[in-house]
Parts: structure tokens; sequence; C-alpha cells
């Protein structure tokens, strides 16, 4: 059992640990009254942190997109490294949450509040293997909003998640595990928290960041495994149709890497247990 | 000046006081990693709070929408009356936030976190006579996602308003102050911490939350004012064009009371300054 690792980081840089039972953020930090800050889970296989560089420039680009101050990524990379040096044990799989918000509301100046807190993960082998039920539900927006509606934030990871949890909610009022949010003209989005993957007449297809989803970085790391491997990928727009007739379906995410979809709104989806197996494990072996 | 009160509200019901300088909610408070809790903000004028039972029963139907466990509004209403008796001198215009989140990530039983937050308010005097300017924003859905898609959460007032401060900071980048959300099928919605209301052909009109709007708690008082001088209100859609052709426009909410719009989209819009001097006067005199 790794214990978990608190580290905040002040506004001067500074990283210093913490008890992380211990209370830590303010009532008027704004992280927690208006869910505006913006946060990176990453996946410590081994003791490695997973595809750090690309979540740590995730966080810069979700900064960015609510005009928080930029984050000195020297300083984060820092305190992730520092995370998995203190732990006391180092369990098979670990995450680390990095979280940074606008800090406490009515400040002279931006002062905002960061930390990053590690603790023990797993417990995804039952979802790597027999895999997830999955439902689709309406995001409610037009798959176009990034551009004409940069205000929505769609493809930035903000803390402003009740969305994203009222889904899983419904999810399992439908008895399943997760969603897949579509949009309002008929495009595959992603999940709450995940990336969609959809082998199509032998390619693996991701929708494109442009279409207001977020970069995966897990997917990222699966296509470029496949890739090494001969295999084909592409980054295109997926339709719902398309969607129900993939040879198979996966979610990435950071945690559990890539759980392959065994039920679509219920339907069974084919499954190809033999590219889920390579697939994990060349993902925990990164 | 008035020192600012804390007050927790523990899983059991005990109010507690808690210094607001020091660190209160845990890193690990969905609160604060996933926005996932309800809020209010009610005004204290002269040391009443308004529209008490109002924001508590909304506080209940916003809880509700995120499955949250039943707040105990007897302990609510002890609570937020406690921290006005606690007020060291009563300025003449508070403002008590209400916060209500899930609780600690992972907790064996539901725990939700609650606390009661009052500080001095005011400065509202230029808003409520010379007026604001407003721009419409795209809020990205169809006026019916309330009933189709009841996991978007419109019309619960979310800790999730990351995309309502984003909003504001689009209002600013346009020489604005505050916005007016309008759905994709081109319907009045609401501010991002305001009710809209118009002046249409003598009645004053706003959105129904059965288009996904917030309540509002001083709309309704505002309303029930006008009924009281015999004027007219209604409840019913608002189209844009209508919004443009109104009579005199105004943002409803705790702290600036009603604030009229003076200019919408960069156009001037009429003012009726004899109608929101007294719509003042008597929201403040509640």
């Amino acid at each position: 059992m790794t214990s978990p690792v608190l580290l905040i980081i002040d506004p001067a840089g500074t990283i210093a640990t913490a008890d992380p039972d211990a209370p830590q953020v303010s009532v008027l930090d704004l992280g927690v009254t208006r869910g505006d800050g913006v946060f990176e889970s990453i996946g410590v296989v081994g003791g490695r942190a997973q595809a750090l560089e690309p979540h740590l420039t995730r966080l810069a680009r979700s900064a960015a997109m609510l005009d928080l101050p930029v984050p000195d990524l020297d300083v984060w990379r820092e305190a992730v490294l520092r995370s998995i040096e203190l732990a006391d044990d180092t369990a098979p799989e670990l995450l680390v949450k990095l979280v940074y918000t606008r800090g406490i509301e009515g400040s002279a100046s931006a002062a905002p509040t960061g930390w990053v807190h590690l603790f023990e993960a797993g417990g995804f082998d039952e979802e790597r293997t027999a895999g997830i039920a999955v439902v689709t539900l309406d995001r409610g927006y037009r798959s176009d909003v990034r551009d004409t509606s940069p205000w929505l934030l769609q493809g930035a990871k903000t803390l402003s998640y009740a969305v994203n949890k009222a889904a899983l909610r419904e999810a399992a009022r439908r008895g399943a595990d997760d969603v897949i949010f579509v949009s309002t003209d008929g495009i595959v989005l992603e999940g709450p928290n995940s990336t969609v993957i959809a082998l199509l007449d032998g390619v693996y297809v991701t929708t494109p960041d442009s279409l207001g989803v977020l970069e995966g970085t897990t997917q990222a790391a699966f296509f470029a495994d496949v890739e090494s491997r001969g295999g084909s990928t592409a980054y295109r727009a997926i339709t719902v149709d398309e969607l129900h007739a993939a040879t198979a379906l996966w979610l990435a995410s950071s945690g559990r890497q890539i759980a392959p979809v065994a039920t679509l709104d219920g339907e069974p989806v084919a499954q190809e247990p033999a590219l889920t197996a390579a697939g994990v494990e060349a993902l925990l072996a990164r």
C-alpha cells in the first residue's frame, strides 16, 4: 500500500509537502466556489510517470483556454517527479493528480493555487479484460462549438466536471459503466473521462480535438504503439452509425489505459481480445 | 466593515464556527476536484436575509438534480441566521454564500461537505443607476435540454461555473460588463449569475425555468412587487429579436438586486430610470 503524497505549489513556484488528510484549500478558492481551474491525471506504472510531457503540455493548454496565469511547467514536472520519489512504497499502479485553480477570489494580484496529489490506483483488470458497458448520451453541443463558442471551454480539462459526473450517474441508472458523449449533429465526441477509439475497416480512429474534445494522452500513446507495429490510425469525425458498426471500441484514460467496450446502448459489441491485451501490455510497459 | 463569518456544517448537521482565512477544504473534496456540488448566494440587507426560503428551496432542488443527499434545510436556515447574528457589525449590504458539495472522494458513506460564508458586499450603486453593458452569447444548448438531457444539469446552481466565468471574460474582451446567454434556437436564457427581465409591451417578462434556466429569487421578488402595484408579469420564452426591441431590460441577482441594461451588443437600450429606482428601493426594503 502506497501512502498518498501531497505537494503544494505556491504562487512563487515553491514546492512544499503537506498533509493530504488535513484541509488545504480555502473556502474562497475559485477552484471550489466556481470550478474555476484545470487538472490532469497522470498514470504512474513501475515508478514511471506516463506521458508526462503531453500531460504538462495539456495542462498549459487548458490553463490558456481559461486565461489562467501560464503555469511554470518546470515546477510542475519537478513536483510530479518528487511526489513519486516521496512515495513510501511503489505500488504497481499509481495516479498523480495535478490541480491548478485561479486561487482566492478577490486577491489583488493573480495568485493561482496548485497542488500535486499522488495516490494508489489499480483494480482495473476486470475492465481491461471483460470490458465495460457504455451508453451514448447527447452532450447538447454541436461538434463545431470549440470554434464558434470558445467560452464553452470544450477541449479544456476544467474542474467544472459536474456534468461529466451526472452523465456517469445516468449511465449507472441505465445499468452501464461509462458514457460516450455525442454531439447534436451526430458526431462521436469523447467519454466523461476518456477518449474513444474505434476500429473501423482495419483503421484505429479517434475524434480530432478540433471537434471540441480533449486531446487524449493515453490514446496518443496507443496510436504510437499501433503505428510502430505497422497498423493504421486516423483522426477524423466518427458518426454514431459508424460507432455502432465498429469492429471494436475502446475507451482510453490514464488509469485504465484502454478498456474494451463490451456493450453499447445495451447491444453487444464485437471484441478483439488479442488486440486489447497487446495494447494494455504495451501501455503498461511505457 | 463587517468581518467575514464562516460556519461549517458537518454531515451530522452540527454547525461550528471556523476561520475563513484558514484552509478548510480537503484536496480530496469533490467540490474542488470536480465542481461537484451546489451553492446559493443570499443578499442580507439591514440584517435581513432576503428570500431565505426560496433560496433554501432552490438549494434543495439543485441538490436533487445532482443526486446529492437531501440537505436538512432547518440546519441550513439556522446556519444562515446564526452567521448574521455573529457579524461584528452589520454593513448595509452583505452576502451569505451557501456551499454544499458531495464531500470527500471515495468515502465509504455519503458525507457531504457544507458551509455558510457571510461577507460584506456593496458598491452596486453605479450598476443600479447608470446600468451595465451586456452582450449576448450562445450557450450552445437548445432551449429544451432540461427535458431531453437532464444530465446537462441546466437549471441547477452547481459549483461547475467555469463556463459562466469564461463567458464573463469574453464579455470583458468585448468591452462589456455582463452576458445574456441565448439558446441555439434563438431563445433568451439567463445571465451567468442573473435572471433576465424584459419589459415588453408593458409586461415584465422572464424566461420560465422549463427552458433550462435557474428560477430567479430576486426576479420573483421584483415580480411580486410589480404585481402588488398593479403591474403585469409573465413567464414565457423571449426571442432574441424581442430582447433587442424591449422597452427596457434588467438583470436581477442577489447582490445587485436589479441592474438596468444600458447597452446590448453595443447598441443603446432604452431605460426607465423611475421604474429601476422604484424596483431597487422595493427590493432593498424587503
